[in-house]
């Protein structure tokens, strides 16, 4: 090249899984010029056809040690499931200064499964940018998916510092907050904010599919007055979401056990016209709505 | 009057309450001119004083009776715990051919505790916009509140056709589409589409407002992965949703325990590891979300 424009932050970039997340991330290393080169991996073709379609790759392949053949940065954003194998197939192919990250829901699965597969010099980073909708697939994601929101990286004790740096300031490209903390902490948070309220969300879906047939053809009708919310939840994407739960499952079964007892209250409540404990609660409740709106997050 | 206006549907208008439903109500019979004279009443007098600022009201009161003296129309839009009270102290001021109305969330027992007050010839028609948001009190209210949601009326039998017809048309013109139905079978479809989401968002806020300090504080900052809607939905009114639970108890705790042993049953496949099982759910759920979005409710 001969222009005097300032070094990319990365050279090749290697994809793995394009759906929701890893095409929103490719959109946005595009839109900002962040590598000279994306490859992206996937086991469909059609995937890949469809991520080269859309102007999101460079190169295309359904082998994982293809795909990170000198790529100074590898991110997986398959579900959590492919990421021993994944992990094992590629790793032949990383050259040592790799920095190898992700974007998965549930961290300390990340460490156990990928790290033992990583060659020496190679550096893992994971991380979860907490963005998100209830689409899937490459064509769901836009570049701008990621603005505003949090980022948490979990590196292992020991990382190398300036590798966390690198994908510290990748999401906050992308507009990000990010912060480094320990992979069980992230994980028994999000059991709470995130996936206790997604599986909560299914159930109740679910719960209403059942439904005798001449109830269930109203649910829908009258979705307005609250459960509307619970079914676009509840479309999110099946495999990541049984892959969350498989992988987090201590810390969901934990706060799964807290909601049941709490829900369990509030049913002998209802059930002996108890309004005062009723009442006491659903003002409690409010002061947090008013912290996520002061934290500007609504 | 000597204009050539054609008449206005209603004379008289009472609202009795005059929060979020009521003063939406007040906002848009105003704007569409639907009556002579609105007059408001509420216990409490800085809430008359915000109505009459507001320019919902021609005139105010304390005082159920006095609201109801000459009215064409009331309309009771306070908590449901209220409503045996205010119809036996508004009962000796309604004249023939008055028609009592309301909005609230439960239906039986608004036949229940008002129709046994009513006069001779004076026609209940109870009635639920299905519509709202978290936020309260007369400020809350605009008029385009209802545009596009359903209401349903749940007239006892027996009812005067005229005055049934009526309401619909109060109803229509606010954009609604209005339904009639038998008030058990109206508290059953809410009990699944209302009542148990906002039980269900109110306990998971409760108990992430009991997790350990260090938990807690971060729950706000990582809403982003779905608890925020559930805070959303767990800031409605606290009096109106006690009184919705305390009035349409055999529903909610019906649902309540068909809900409970789904997630008993998710629960024991996520110890197990059985990932068939939650995939198969989570799949389940997604047709609901196309039947929502098709029925334009999204």
């Amino acid at each position: 090249m001969t222009d005097a424009s300032p070094p990319r932050p990365f050279g090749r970039i290697a994809l793995i899984g394009i759906g929701l997340i890893g095409s929103s991330l490719a959109r946005f290393i595009r839109r900002d010029g962040l590598a000279d080169h994306i490859t992206v991996c996937s086991r469909t073709h059609a995937t890949l056809d469809t991520a080269r379609e859309l102007g999101l790759a460079d190169s295309i392949t359904t082998d994982p040690r293809q795909a990170v053949e000198g790529a100074e940065l590898v991110v997986l954003s398959t579900p959590l499931s492919a990421y021993a194998a994944i992990a094992e197939a590629m790793a032949p192919g990383l050259r040592p200064g790799c920095i190898v990250s992700d974007v998965g829901s549930v961290k300390q699965c990340v460490i156990r499964d990928v790290g033992p597969h990583m060659p020496d010099g190679v550096h893992l980073v994971p991380g979860h940018p907490i963005a998100g909708t209830e689409h899937s697939g490459p064509e769901a994601g836009f570049a701008e998916l990621f603005q505003g929101r949090f980022c948490v990286l979990t590196p292992p004790p020991g990382a190398d510092e300036a590798a966390v740096q690198r994908i510290v300031d990748l999401w906050q490209r992308a507009g990000m907050t990010v912060e480094v903390m320990d992979a069980g902490h992230h994980d028994k948070v999000l059991a709470i904010t995130s996936h206790l309220p997604h599986l909560i969300a299914y159930t109740i879906v679910g719960t209403a599919t059942d439904l005798e047939d001449h109830l269930k053809k109203e649910v829908v009708r009258y979705s307005a007055g609250g459960f509307r919310d619970f079914t676009r939840i509840a479309a999110s994407d099946p495999t990541m979401w049984r892959d969350v739960f498989l992988n987090n499952r201590e810390s969901v079964l934990e706060m799964l056990q807290r909601f049941s007892e709490d829900l369990t209250a509030l049913q002998r409540a209802i059930r002996w016209g108890e309004g005062e404990k009723l009442f006491d609660l659903f003002t409690r409740t409010r002061d947090i709505r008013r912290g996520v709106i002061d934290a500007n997050q609504a």
